[in-house]
């Protein structure tokens, strides 16, 4: 089982409106409403690789009863119908998600991701989240700690709600280390800086959060700093070129084979759990990026935001390049 | 009792941002949640006037049990403290406002204003609302007609959710004329179109929603012409310009003492209140108005958006200019 933290968890609903105009009134012509937050992206995109996964973190209110229907819903059901024997390998069946969220007083935050139907573009509006008291914060690592022991990796995700202490994902990362469950730490800025010193086995940063980490934008130097902070394993996600990783094992970049345009929601999320499943199967460096890679670049292609579209990804996953850096090299 | 009808009630969300930029993502820094739809908001400031309001309409899913649970917190209880004796006027307590709504099966929409901090500009987003079932409409008419037994007045107010045929609002007009119930109707388009030709006691369409009627702009034909398609009387709402009523006792036309600068939202709603509860007092036209003019305007003027400002309206009240049209000048 793989473990997926959201302390910040969100109902998230998508609008379509033809245009987005400041200052202007708009009837939603289209909308849908999905259960949010990092940690449960990465956990959709587990389950359908076929990976059982236990969700943890904070959900209240009538937004987080809202979520856990939702949640409860998952995996989606439209299995795909029968095929022709022989033609196709058989497709992954998708793998339950376990919801062990802890229920707090406040009203569980909403993301508003309004679509431009003209142009595709995206406007992001989000709540802040619940005030999370000592008490549910105690509850959370109670819970976390329980979970550890049936958990073959732990992925820690997103921003933190108000109330919760700044270093609260680096006492969480001690914890798996303790319980020896690898780590991965998927956050931004001080959170991620006091995450970084307790040493978790891997962090996936962007290119704005490596460089408002270690003040530098040149990938290399950026993510060799970043892992001098603490980190076992830095895996920079470069957008469209694709993922540099930094390991104990070695460093290897890797890039998908064209360019592609589309909807970058959630791609880092589907890099997550290319990483982390990847690390549970025991695959080599060069197969979980291959796969990370594949699943975000398959995100993008994804007409819904946040899903990756399969075939894509089929179609992808032995294309990607990747490239060892030589020690000369490094 | 005076009856509202809001067909596509709302749970009303404002979202306080910075700045308001397209294709960028924004933190929420404030944010608030209210009971909304227009008929809602009319019973709101009726029960600041003293007046007992029944509101019905839909409500259902998790977001009409989240409308419900606000709306069963009305009216606000923050009473007036203590006062030195014999110094002002005794407050008007305000009155009970009951939950009549029919439970459908849709989810209630919400809505959303952004606003934008540094400039008070407003960008809405409106939800479609829930499909309603033919038996849920037939529920609805069932409840009405109940509740007219009971009402001295009755205000149909704002849009029709999907499935409601675009001809409802002429047949609760027609149902509250049967019932001797004045009615005053406050929609636009086909339903408010449609609604006229069951000869309503009172329309008050603003200046868009009486051009897009009778295709002029010009206030006094347009607000004539208007009332030549049906309504008994029409009180076109012209923004800043205050008030022009065209009714069967005469043509009045009543401004706020000067423009105010502030947020529109709510005032048409603070209007229907001030003339319904004008006519269920056998106030005269020309206090009516007074009142309607008075009330929009310190909506306008109030901090938060849809509600009035008590000091202002007391304030504007004896202010509103009201000026009758001679014959000659008919």
């Amino acid at each position: 089982m793989i473990l997926t933290v959201t302390l910040n968890t969100a109902l998230d609903l998508t609008y379509g409106v033809p245009e987005l105009v400041p200052h202007a009134s708009h009837r939603v012509s289209e909308m849908s409403e999905r259960p949010g937050g990092k940690g449960l992206n990465v956990a959709r995109v587990l389950s359908a690789l076929g990976h059982e996964t236990v969700v943890t973190g904070f959900a209240g209110g009538s937004t987080g009863t809202v979520l856990r229907e939702l949640l409860a819903g998952l995996p989606a059901t439209d299995a795909p119908g029968p095929e022709a024997p022989g033609t196709t390998p058989a497709p992954i069946a998708p793998a339950p998600v376990t919801d062990a969220l802890v229920t707090v007083a406040g009203n569980t935050r909403r993301t508003i991701a309004v679509v431009d139907r003209a142009t595709g573009d995206t406007t992001q509006l989000n709540e802040p989240g619940p005030l999370v008291t000592a008490d549910e914060w105690a509850a959370l690592l109670g819970r976390y700690e329980e979970l550890l022991t049936g958990a073959d990796a732990v992925a820690l995700c997103g921003s933190l709600p108000p109330g919760i202490h700044v270093g609260a994902y680096a006492e969480l990362v001690r914890a798996a280390r303790a319980a020896g469950v690898p780590v991965l730490l998927d956050t931004s800025g001080e959170p991620l800086r006091r995450g970084i010193a307790a040493r978790p086995d891997l962090i996936k940063p962007n290119a704005d959060e490596l460089a408002q980490l270690t003040g530098s934008r040149e990938p290399m130097r950026a993510t060799r700093d970043a892992r001098r902070r603490g980190a076992h394993g830095v895996i920079a996600s470069l957008g469209p070129d694709g993922m540099l990783a930094v390991t104990p094992d070695g460093i290897w970049q890797a890039a998908p084979p064209a360019r592609v345009l589309g909807n970058p929601t959630g791609a880092g999320d589907s890099a997550v759990a290319g990483l982390l499943s990847g690390l549970v199967e025991g695959l080599s460096w060069p197969d979980r990026l291959r796969r990370a890679v594949a699943l975000s670049t398959a995100t993008v292609l994804s007409p819904t935001a946040g899903d990756f579209d399969r075939a894509a990804y089929e179609e992808l996953l032995p294309r990607v390049g990747v490239e060892e850096h030589t020690p000369a090299a490094r």
